[in-house]
């Protein structure tokens, strides 16, 4: 096997690894039986009492900003900061940075007392990130930002080198640059958007990725993305047209049926 | 094209407004993915800190107390307000109306704090809301109040004369009433009582086609309440006979691929 | 119809019993649709302000610490409490127990405060609650234990005594007992362990049964769990091949139309 993320897929599979997810309530259950499906274990613990422990025995944590509230905010910088203690690999969704004060405070917050090791969002959220103007509109990407996205390696790439992490844009092309590379993967299918929690999904797999390869994040996100977006295509295939029910279904199909194989042959990508 | 709640439709799907929710986080997902199937974008924040920021830059906020919890309510409270303020339209779903006392304080409280475009619920909970007597069993309407559900026309006039909204009762036909006319939607199958969530659901549609037409919540409630009884019929005959797991993903499949064509061909409704 | 459990059946559908969760939020959507699938009505109400009021007007009350906060710890304690006072069954899932203090010192305050009428987790949840040395790995029974689980018949029969409750541990083969007699049902499918939410799920049964049958939680328990079992056989045969997705999806079918004559012919179980 060539492709070193059909490798990192296997790895996952074999080695089943405990994902914490502090997360939003909206898409939580598609983040946990995405991270099963992937062949991962996911727990969701979200208050403080147990936030840090939780993340102390887990592969990896997903911190995830979609229903923030007071409760959950110390509980995610209590489990970041836990999961650095130990080496523990972070991943933050900041979804809907640039919508509202709370979300813009939180996710500075975050970013300034935990150490990440990847952040995924889409293009207006990343753009809020990296300190750029954007417009979120609710959760979504704004059309002015998905217009301009051609820009969209080299905010991953400054936002990469700025915090010393990996960063993720989803979109049509998936964006992921670690400071010096830049991968675009071009798997995917426009029903993707027509879903809540595809991008929690990413999130949780790119932990789940994390979890069995924590030192290297960058292939991890790119073997998450690469799998999201094959399994858009055979969602699609499959039963997708018959509407976003079937389409997600047969995503959840997709994924838990992953294999290595699968992935080395419909794989898309380029480095720039 | 004859038939105006086809053209409403329309309107969601080419303006794609942002519907805010303060939802239960029982049937969240069902309501941000159908949101979605109709053609707007969902948003859910349910923080002090931002219910209001949001609401004010959302087409339309829905308001559901199925799961209501002390930090909540205010946040209902203030992203009503909020919306009030711009002008924007605020669809109410007392869950569960009549079966405890936080639930009748809370929606005594909303009612009185929050001008209403559309208030949508099973017959026990307009009753209630109604001030009328009734027997709400949980979160479903009573058999008693169903039996006496002839006198439905009636109630949901009176109640859209007092509180000058749309009331919305919600059952095997649909009454609704902007206080002067009632029309009755025909369409539906009893297999939607077996779900839960299609009452939230189509409280997110309300939301989703008033976001889309906000000086005609009696129209845009039409429209979804039709959307809604025709999915559910397609959906049966497609592949819901299977059961309910299987009727669940066909309603999302037909909300996501209903058309003006469908709904002009399919709509059966009277105006009495 | 020679089979208690297919009575049971029966009495659920025809009783269509309130039952009331205060669960977590990852699967709360799975718990409310299998309570209503196999013919019972759920409403889930975690504020202090209403736990205790909504468990009274109930049938049963299915306590399940999935997703611990602050808020509902009290809140399951108040509900416990008068489902006691007025002789309402409760079932406790004691999700994640061992995995972090929190849980397990709610676990003891739940034991100590509240009369149960079944307590169901995986092998090392129970094993934890027991007083026994376990491995809680995440929310997930860890390998250890479940390599040592032909001590599981003992395991439940002591706790059973030990508590005066019905004891369920789910698993390849679900060992219940009542603290004399111990039931073990050999339904089921290896791809329930690949879903999010099938141990809650189980629970929302049995609290479904209890309430149709409080007198009984011994049958109660066996007939959930037969149900789920049988239901995860049929699942698979009819479309859960095609993976996680579609297995989850048959798997709501299967309960909906579980009917007295399925039950009693593919049933197996046996007592020691």
């Amino acid at each position: 096997m060539s492709n070193p993320y059909a490798v990192l897929l296997n790895k996952v599979r074999e080695n089943k690894p405990l994902v914490h997810h502090i997360t939003n309530y909206v898409t939580v259950n598609d983040c946990a039986n995405i991270t099963l499906a992937i062949g991962a274990s996911p727990v969701m613990a979200e208050a403080i009492g147990e936030a840090a422990d939780i993340a102390a025995i887990a592969g990896a944590v997903v911190l995830n900003m979609g229903t923030l509230n007071e409760r959950t905010i110390p509980s995610m910088i209590a489990a970041g900061k836990a999961a650095n203690a130990k080496g523990i690999p972070v991943v933050f969704d900041p979804v809907g940075a640039g919508a509202s004060n709370l979300r813009n405070d939180t996710a500075a917050s975050i970013i300034s007392a935990v150490k990440l090791s990847v952040i995924r969002g889409n293009i207006s959220e990343i753009k809020f990130v990296a300190g750029l103007s954007s417009q979120t509109k609710g959760v979504d990407a704004s059309d002015s930002d998905i217009a301009g996205a051609g820009s969209a390696g080299l905010t991953a790439q400054a936002l990469a080198r700025k915090l010393g992490c990996v960063v993720v844009i989803s979109g049509a092309v998936d964006t992921i640059s670690d400071g010096a590379k830049i991968v675009y993967v071009e798997n995917g299918h426009p029903m993707l958007g027509n879903l809540t929690g595809t991008g929690c999904m990413c999130s949780s797999l790119i932990g789940s990725f994390c979890a069995a390869a924590p030192d290297e994040p960058f292939a991890a996100a790119i073997a998450a993305m690469l799998c999201m977006g094959i399994a858009g295509e055979l969602a699609y295939e499959n039963s997708g047209q018959r509407g976003n029910g079937s389409f997600r279904i047969a995503l959840h199909d997709a994924i838990s049926r992953m294999d290595a194989a699968t992935l080395e042959k419909m794989a898309r990508y380029h480095e720039e």
